[in-house]
């Protein structure tokens, strides 16, 4: 097999990471080269779990998929500093070798978020002029997508760094969502110049004075609405804003279930409107939103979300493709400069 | 009429705020007084205004009301500090001057949240031990409710304010739910110790060490799941989980929409459903949940939506009246010194 094909996209997977493992992992892998023609796949873990996983791959999938064996796992309530230690032949750190190494242009691990930051960030390091990395992910909004950083990995940031996030934020949904100048928007207690705290009112003449197309403060509200492309916050704020909205939309469908299971007519009327149910829950289904990018990295790194299923984890293998297709780093490289002031 | 009748409960409201004044004020106190026989009301602001909603009252609701002319209204976006210098005889301050002189046992707003924070806090004064008000609201949740705080009065926080929030929060919560201990939990981006910045670090071993009943860390998704009854955040964190949550369900209820609009089929399984659409959306109805706590003062403010409706309203009075019957301030004065270290 010619890994070293130019034209092809090489990712690198942490097979045994998340929740499920090679379970997930493998089936989505074969579902993503099946999508993807010049897409490659390095499967890293226990080449005998990966190789009982790949039984039902057709000759073509596995053309293009290299086995990487290695014998240990991080697991997923491991402390960051102790996977960075004592797991140095881990799935994940081999898969993010790869990348380091060259051998991969991207890396998708559903693993543990605080080890994968933690090896990512020790392994790649940071891009010149990027202190932290930080956490993106894309949110569904009423009109097209929202892009939000950081959702976690820094819980005290300076204004820097949000001005450093707002940056990366505006090179990857630019890529992702294939427009120009990104709007980008500063989360606030409010959208007057007076309010908040000291470090969003710096951040805010940091971004007002920067060629970025920056729309000023957004509210919690204005995630959703389709109006800013990009949402910067620190990663305590984004943290709590994301598991909200997932706590929201929990309470939202077991109320809907309830409303539908109340007596025969509404159970009836629940019947009928299966279709309309189903377009509903696909529109708000977090699958189609798997996949955070770890930015501000000299390498793409996806995660995939822990419990993910097949076609879950495929959706991140589908971003970090569309990254390396584009390279992201090298972008995000590029406009630092342009955008630092 | 007797507005000193010890068996009453009094109440000021500031008629003329909100964005809809005494129209829909006006109507809230009507119907307010057909719901609590022992509710009187006194109606703040421009008299002849007043006199003009007051067309349809009945002899018993006339014989309930008093009105105090005021010729000043606070506008929604005036600085905090403009209304308090400037607007001394507005119908905001004139209500909140009702509680400090004991005129009334609370007071219920629509008007501007930061002038009212500012004002009732300078003319009230805070409880000894509180070094802020905090402003709380309750929240739907899979099972019962969670109350929240801070929701946006204090932008940077120390451990000690958190704490004190902590101890409001127990005291509202046991009231309003009716049970003896509430659970409180600490908002934080994961639920292990080694979690989140140091504020909530140094909070976490505040509340360990208290006689408050503490859950540890709590996630944002934990704020709608029912196992936590107060949840306890700075004002900036809380304001954005609290905004965040309208987007949500703005989101999700525009894709229900959309989702029944698609053909007559679905618009007919649409209308087949209306009984359990409607019943749903009464569930998550945000009228319901109207009314913010502004606790931490030497009496009882309420806050209302600005852009309430006269049902919305309704409710705020309905908790203003709870609160005093139930004497809140005092209740959060007698339990600061019992949990206090």
């Amino acid at each position: 097999m010619d890994v070293n094909d130019s034209m092809a996209t090489m990712i690198a997977l942490d097979a045994m990471g998340g929740d499920h493992g090679p379970s997930v992992v493998i089936p989505a892998a074969l579902s993503s080269l099946n999508q993807h023609d010049d897409l490659k796949l390095i499967l890293v873990g226990d080449s005998a779990r990966i190789e009982q996983e790949l039984k039902a791959a057709t000759a073509d999938q596995l053309r293009r998929i290299e086995i990487q064996h290695s014998t240990q796992v991080v697991a997923m309530d491991e402390p960051p500093a102790q996977a960075l230690r004592s797991k140095k032949d881990s799935s994940m750190r081999v898969a993010i070798n790869m990348v380091k190494d060259n051998r991969a242009d991207a890396c998708v691990s559903a693993g543990n978020t605080g080890a994968l930051m933690a090896t990512a960030r020790y392994v790649l390091h940071t891009l010149l002029g990027i202190d932290r990395p930080a956490i993106n992910s894309t949110l569904p909004a009423i009109k097209g997508h929202t892009h939000m950083l950081d959702l976690g990995a820094n819980v005290d940031c300076s204004a820097d760094n949000l001005f450093q996030f707002a940056v990366m934020g505006s090179v990857l949904a630019g890529v992702v969502e294939d427009i120009a100048e990104p709007k980008v928007g500063l989360l606030n207690v409010g959208s007057e110049a007076i309010k908040g705290n000291e470090v969003v009112k710096s951040a805010n003449k940091l971004l007002e004075n920067s060629a970025l197309n920056y729309i000023g403060f957004v509210e919690g509200d204005d995630i959703f609405c389709g109006d800013v492309d990009v949402v910067v916050c620190d990663g305590f704020v984004g943290n709590v804003a994301l598991k909200t909205t997932e706590g929201v939309a929990r309470l939202i469908s077991n109320y809907g279930r309830q409303a539908f299971n109340q007596n025969i007519f509404t159970k009836i009327a629940g019947f009928l409107s299966l279709p309309a149910l189903k377009n509903f829950k696909s529109q708000i289904d977090p699958r189609r939103y798997n996949g955070a990018s770890l930015l501000g990295l000299r390498g793409i790194v996806i995660k995939s979300h822990g419990g993910a299923d097949a076609f879950s984890f495929a959706h991140a293998i589908s971003l970090a493709h569309l990254e390396a297709k584009k390279s992201v780093p090298t972008l995000i490289d590029n406009q630092l400069e342009r955008f630092l002031l």
